[in-house]
């Protein structure tokens, strides 16, 4: 048995890709990573690598994560600069004996003492939205919104599970802004003897609850991924609107060491895509139907309209 | 009732200003975070604030953080520089809509704008420290130890709940290094509704489990502070050995919103303090008889000792 789930239509490319690598006696580790670096380096998503939107002071800061679950070995980036592939550096931290988690201009020299590529992130389609936005925000305060995490759960057939995570987090953020992505337990976690579950959404409520903790342990209770997302998910949202009155989006990915998989979500529009030797990589769309998140395939109209809109041109008001 | 328990002897001197807050009838938010700054501020902690021993640069960096356990609100920093209380900018934090995890020189920023008191952490003594640890450095390869957070977990008469941590990390940490502190479930976590759990240890391998949260997951499932802390760090202790051939330092305090609390470590000499209604300001000395972490009061004698060993003239090498 083999699989990948992902948050997100975006993750397609990625998880097409790693689903080859797989169906090959592909690793999870070297799979989940080409996965996700699909999505850091097309320029047309703007909450992932290149062409992420930046924060406040229009520069994009990035957050990724890399887990094994065979080690719970994690390596995490926080707030990274001028770097292809934050989930590579991730990935080489996990490897680290200590200092696992680095951020800002420490994960930099790190980067770059280990020969990661360097890249100006922002594109010129970026900063079209980051100058639209501020001309907007003279209107309305309304700063966030968009963040839409590439967050994955890969097994190999040597049964070992990976997780990972890859964002240019909050439009608009603070400078030094760091998500759940790097978060280990809320924006990811894998444990090969049960499964893994990321999430998309807003990273501060999502570590508000250890929500990708949460739900592998469930699953470790025996729970099936699709409840035990549900489950999280629904829990946790009616705690924060109990405390705070609402609650941040939320869409989480699972996948067992048995290849089953489910999602959650507290919105609507949220998408991911799966790929297991039964299923080739398909996206999904989620809708609700009271406390369920039940999904369908995309339709073709789906996948075109996604990308058409993805590269429409973008013009700056 | 009202409570707060805190890692460390270094604790004493700010839980017994927290005790008078509560008794007081003080909020668990000024508690403990004026406990917290009594750590951060006293210069012969090393491995706290004011004192606390640098990174591989010579640079101290600090990790914090605050958690407001009826809103579950949280707050952050990583990797922060020349500020002096790192705890009252992760409350601040709390207090933000997002944001509010800020790392490096994007939380040095806010905490400027903010009017916190800047200060040149590095005192002479940690200088001492540093280079005498780089003239044992080229004799064996050992950079890491003592890494003495301090994490408490606080109850008010108002059940309000709270929990914060402060830390200079590991001693010779890269540059940008983030630990446990800083991350929500693994190096604390609180829930008014249940009780709350800090960690102090190698947070590399306490963020692999989400410790904290999972103590506070198995409170709510109507466990004792003292079981579950218990059946936390044995579990998962076991866990990273099987998993990778050993377990880093992990102690752990917790307190319900009954006021019980307890503690569990997988080392030697952990002490940690508790002061509650019945109980003055306490400090015990924990020992392990099998799986059990049984403590007793700390004996003059110890308090003397560990004072006089803080103090001690060093001499550099």
């Amino acid at each position: 048995m083999y699989g990948i789930i992902a948050t997100w239509r975006m993750a397609l490319e990625g998880i097409t890709k790693a689903d080859e690598m797989l169906k090959n006696h592909g690793d999870a580790g070297d799979a989940i990573v080409e996965a996700v670096k699909a999505v850091e380096d097309f320029p047309y998503y703007k909450s992932v690598g290149y062409g992420g939107l930046p924060n406040e002071e229009m520069i994009v800061e990035l957050d990724a994560a890399y887990m094994n679950g065979n080690t719970l070995s994690v390596g995490c980036v926080g707030a990274i600069k001028d770097f292809a592939n934050p989930v590579e550096i991730a990935r080489k931290l996990s490897h680290e004996k200590v200092n696992n988690f680095l951020v800002g201009s420490g994960a930099e020299k790190y980067a770059s003492k280990n020969g990661f590529e360097r890249k100006n992130m922002l594109t010129e389609r970026a900063e079209i939205h980051y100058h639209n936005r501020l001309k907007e925000m003279t209107q309305e305060i309304k700063p966030y919104s968009g963040h839409d995490t590439v967050g994955m759960v890969c097994l190999d057939e040597n049964a070992k599970m990976t997780s990972a995570t890859s964002t240019s987090g909050l439009f608009m953020k603070r400078s030094g802004r760091v998500g759940d992505s790097p978060v280990s337990g809320s924006g990811f976690y894998v444990d090969s003897e049960v499964g893994g579950a990321s999430a998309t959404g807003l990273g501060e409520d999502v570590m508000k609850g250890c929500v990708s903790y949460e739900i592998v342990r469930m699953m470790k209770e025996g729970m099936h991924p699709q409840e035990a997302c549900e489950k999280a998910v629904n829990t946790f949202s009616k705690e924060l609107i109990k405390r705070r009155g609402e609650a941040g989006d939320m869409s989480l990915i699972a996948m067992n060491n048995k290849g089953e998989w489910g999602c959650a979500t507290n919105i609507e529009g949220f998408s991911f895509v799966v790929a297991t030797p039964e299923l080739e990589p398909t996206v999904f769309v989620v809708k609700h139907e009271g406390e369920h998140s039940v999904f369908e395939k995309a339709s073709q109209e789906w996948l075109d309209d996604y990308m058409r809109t993805r590269i429409a041109p973008l013009v700056r008001k």
